[in-house]
């Protein structure tokens, strides 16, 4: 698995948090502020939901993909990276090797 | 970044697809089906959402894996893998260079 | 209270059903199809939560709004209407008296 | 259209808003605080999507109920009313009389 791929799409994430509004989507987004970017994320939640009940493989990737994506403009937005995240899922791994969810703090 | 997380929870994911659904809380999400996985889908996007109003990134961080976590049990679910999406990501950013985004076929 | 507004507007939804997509906001939503009104649906309860969080009271009854209008839009699109809302939330309350949410049929 | 059944539901809300918690399944809610009470509006909004792909109008009827109940809760936890809503959305349809939508003020 290439991996890398979130690294690499976190630095350029990162890189456009301070550039031109006008010069990417992502860049937009950004200006727009943590509202724009949160309705977006669960825009494609919902858009998850839809391909999955249609039933069809491929666009379910890609809407998966597309959350994916918008959730890390949001950890971007907020000084975090999709490590943060590996990270987290790797922790409750190591705790629990049983049952990843009940790993998770609750409160 | 230790990304191999995703291939070996991928792999966990997997073994328990056919698991006795009283043996882990993610064998009785597969049993359940998938409007059950779907359902937490949405409902962890919402909570992704209010971790980030409350501002706090701990908190963050661990919403966004459980986000990411229960789209990985609707892949598995339907037979595709983190490594997909990852590949997805992948051809977006290789295809464009500017805006990801804009890669994605519309339809 | 003029809940009078719920079957005037369920009128004029239906007026605009088959009415041409560039004629008003309406009838463009209903030639897009059910898809781009459910994604409307999910976006205004992801508004929802926004405003609820920000705790301003005055947004939050423009966002329920705009979740209830959206709601009746997809009622309207399968032929359905607020009556038949209003109809079912009386039926919980008449066959409970003391939890409406348990008086739903499970399934 | 019986449209009191929003007042009758809304005067019973704010009934249990102080009730104890155990004493019924909304008065457990209210307990619990706004974040649960919004986790219910976006699952509801969830499952309304699901329903609507679905393609049954019953499940539907009884998912949008439920979603507007949720969001009763909601307002009555903020101190509002379905009739706030309602007096909105018959705003917008006094302003325009042409497009709800665009009457909603923006920003």
């Amino acid at each position: 698995m290439d991996a890398d791929v979130l690294k690499t799409l976190g630095d350029t994430l990162e890189a456009r948090r301070d550039a031109e509004p006008q010069s990417s989507y992502v860049a937009s987004l950004f200006h727009k502020g943590q509202d724009a970017i949160l309705k977006k994320v669960i825009e494609e939640a919902g858009e998850v939901l839809m391909a999955a009940k249609d039933g069809d493989k491929l666009p379910l990737v890609r809407e998966v993909a597309d959350l994916w994506f918008h959730s890390m403009v949001l950890l971007a937005y907020n000084g975090l990276r999709a490590e943060d995240v590996l990270a987290e899922l790797k922790r409750r791994e190591g705790t629990s090797g049983i049952d990843e969810k009940n790993a998770r703090p609750k409160g």
